[in-house]
């Protein structure tokens, strides 16, 4: 099923620093040194704040050799020679180990079916050894995906004691990315400043914007003429993270309320995988609230 | 260069009343009655508010008569018998008497020219006796389409004395729609109220929304993924009427401000002038605050 | 689940027929007399071939009353009186009669998934008694959702034969539509005939075209920056049937054969849905080999 | 009014090559030895054909220094021997050195008015030292704008001859890029060989593709519910060449051939001044009749 073959000689760097002359030249010639082949790089430059981005993915042959901890020491204390140098920011991860993602769900199931069905087409290169939901409801499709499902209710009183069960469940099953799939609790701050970066969430859109409850109430009642989802990663500001990904589609006045809310169905869960794969093809560098998504 | 020719025997009626059973077979039988062909019917309930909507495009070949005058009198007191005793809103527009339309500009130039060149090749069915600006900057694209071109500075004391020369200008010329394609002057309540549903203006949106000077900025600050553009008729709260239409387009990372700018730019066009061709075709009714877009 | 509810008092109406004055006033009346309230009525003309269309969709109060054959006899004989006064085609759909739909299936589950996945949630007004396939693949998906599923294993030597058992299976669950999601077997004439303009059918669609066998590879050669779907009533022409909706997605040097392919599948799920949602809400009409789509 | 500085120190290097371990780093390590700063690199590899493909944006200090002259070459001499012994196809380009741009155009303006408009407002980095027509129609327009309009009328008899003059005016021009701005004639194969990868043509594209003429009306007639833009290099292969962008936009069973014209001219327009744009920003690379577009 799976269309995306891992490659164990293959790893993605992500690098940030101050810009200055040489960095292109400097990483490319250690990792050249090293015997890596670069198969792809991109960088960015953000002229304003003088930051320099840069993402290489490429193959060192060492990786699949005898030794693959002494090649994995070797490439690291490369990589670290360079970043040190250029007071760089860095982070280097393997192909052969994929990332171990939770979805966090309530009661909607639009998003979980289009992340499970991406992941078992190989759309989504990572796995998925969990499903935390504060509801019973969508078990039945866990089951059917085969992926085991944690139900933690939740109520106000409770609420901080259940998060640290959900925190040490996700550690002791080393999870590197939580995807809020329509969860619909509003994560505490100290857990996102935990998986600072690594919750990603999605939430409706509109222009103009519209605070309070029933926006797509609001939308329909101020007519508006466009539909639109944004995932972010979430931190202590709630839908304030840094923005990963944005669609929107047209609307007219035949849509009702209803149809809104369908309607947003298929832009929030076609932007959600976007966002999710961008992150686990290690696509995406955080910086100042906001990403570069290369 | 005309790609739409004027009929002389056409008409658009719009219609607005509370919903109750038979309004269409009234409304197309006394049109029939009075020998008019139907060419395109639309219509729209908003079952929240009860509120029926129906735009009816027809041929009286009877307008193209001897008698125009006496024909339409004859067809508006038909519509009129059918309006009055089903306590319709209405209004009755003959092709052969197309919109006036005025354009408001300051100094920049991307709206001006794709609404001239779309009038020019037919496609925005109006005549354009005049543009109006606060600066002398655009005259020569006027002169380039043969349209007077009329410059009224303005500062904030002669803010409000300004406004009314334009508005008898306005009149004298019997202008219909006011365009404001970036006229970067905020125009008064009153002069919102004057012209109620007949000033179109184009702004710049964003998800989410940003207050303040420099949004292009702000959005870039915020790492935002799409830009987007918001056609609305002018009332006395700035940038909060009835919205026409709406458009966004994605940007990434690597858009600077000024890259914002300029793709900002193209939606802004692309936005407005769908929004004037949907007015000029009589495909608008105004209600509540939001628009029904036929 | 459902979030359409089913009206027993609704319902549409389709006619087609020569433009001529006073059509819609005809129909209108007629339905008010028989005491129907129009909810929404769209007509277009094609002035090419001066045919009229028209979709109305009403309440008669009567269907849900005590003798509801007996109102539907009055309804059709109302309509059918006005049709043959104008020769009219017509065909009158009721609400609590949805429509029965077979969906035919091979290895591939995306466009499956997703047309279960509408139906549960409430988007498509349907009945699927059944799922038909050529091979057992998909087993678990149509039980997930808890629908019968047929094998009919096919070769060139029994397809003939086992097209007459299809045939034979889809009248006596009293079919009203196939949906071929991703059926990778060439339906013989026959059957499009037998269910003329009740077979959907999508495809890959590329600019500029590919004839042969895989397309997504020449698509990839060719270095094509989009891609896209159509979704069409399969017709006796393979692949030349009536367009119902397509859709275009941009790509780019970056998207490797396999990366077309995954993309494709995303426009071909979401334009086949479509069409079978404006196939179900009787928003098509079919006329010399095109479509109005209300 | 340009939006765009110049920069002398600027300049984009294009590089293909057959794939090898090690090409990043030596063109990075050679830029750097130079004292050029990397400003954007973006790497492209073809895993099919094995190709390597990249484009360096940079700043040489040296070049805006006293001796340009002797940066240029020094920085020529440099990149020689990396692609000397790399085996390199490559171009280099300096921002200080703007192409020249000649347009050709017949009778319509939307493409021309667009192109010389984003030329204006600075979004197109070149000079437009002339117009080419085969008609006097637009020699307004070239005026508006104060460009040069030389006017070639051409027969079945003369054109040989008409494009020979043509080449000789563009060569005394030192033109570096031709737009067919909607231009109505067939370029011969010479004349495109001539100008191999650097005459850019639009025309418009359907699905499913339409051969013949009229195709808005082909289009129309087959009910297509999509029109599309193609924008490529010319060559001998009558719309074959190279595709550069594309594009395309929803239409509906409402749309006339004349409305499916209009629509039309907006993707052309559209489609045409970002393939010209991405190759005025040395964005592109030809091989094996496509395209990278950095």
């Amino acid at each position: 099923m799976q269309d995306i073959q891992q490659n164990e000689t293959r790893a993605t760097l992500l690098v940030t620093c101050k810009d200055r002359p040489g960095l292109v030249a400097a990483l490319a010639q250690a990792l050249y040194t090293q015997g890596a082949n670069i198969l792809d790089a991109a960088q960015h430059t953000d002229s304003e704040s003088a930051k320099f981005f840069q993402r290489i993915q490429f193959d060192d042959p060492e990786l699949a050799g005898p030794d693959r901890d002494g090649a994995m020491r070797r490439l690291e204390a490369t990589v670290r020679g360079v970043a040190n140098l250029h007071e760089m920011d860095w982070q280097l991860h393997y192909e052969a180990t994929p990332a171990r993602v939770a979805i966090f769900v309530s009661k909607t199931d639009h998003c979980l079916y289009d992340l499970l069905l991406r992941h078992r087409s190989g759309e989504l290169r990572c796995e998925i050894p969990l499903i935390v939901s504060n509801h019973e409801t969508l078990r039945g499709v866990a089951d059917h995906f085969g992926v085991p499902f944690h139900v933690f209710p939740v109520t106000a009183e409770t609420k901080a004691e259940v998060e640290k069960e959900e925190i040490k469940l996700l550690e002791s099953e080393q999870i590197d990315l939580v995807v809020m799939a329509r969860y619909m609790q509003i994560l505490s701050g100290d857990f996102c400043d935990h998986f600072a970066a690594r919750v990603i969430n999605i939430h409706h859109s509109f222009l103009p914007a519209f605070a309070g409850g029933r926006p797509y109430h609001q939308a329909f009642s101020r007519g508006v003429k466009l539909v639109g989802a944004t995932a972010h990663y979430a931190t202590r500001d709630l839908d304030e993270g840094p923005i990963i990904e944005q669609d929107a589609i047209s609307v007219t006045h035949c849509d009702t309320p209803k149809d809104l809310v369908r309607r947003g169905r298929d832009v929030e869960r076609r932007v959600l995988s976007r966002a999710v794969r961008a992150h686990l093809e290690r696509r995406i560098v955080v910086y100042d609230n906001k990403t570069v998504v290369f």
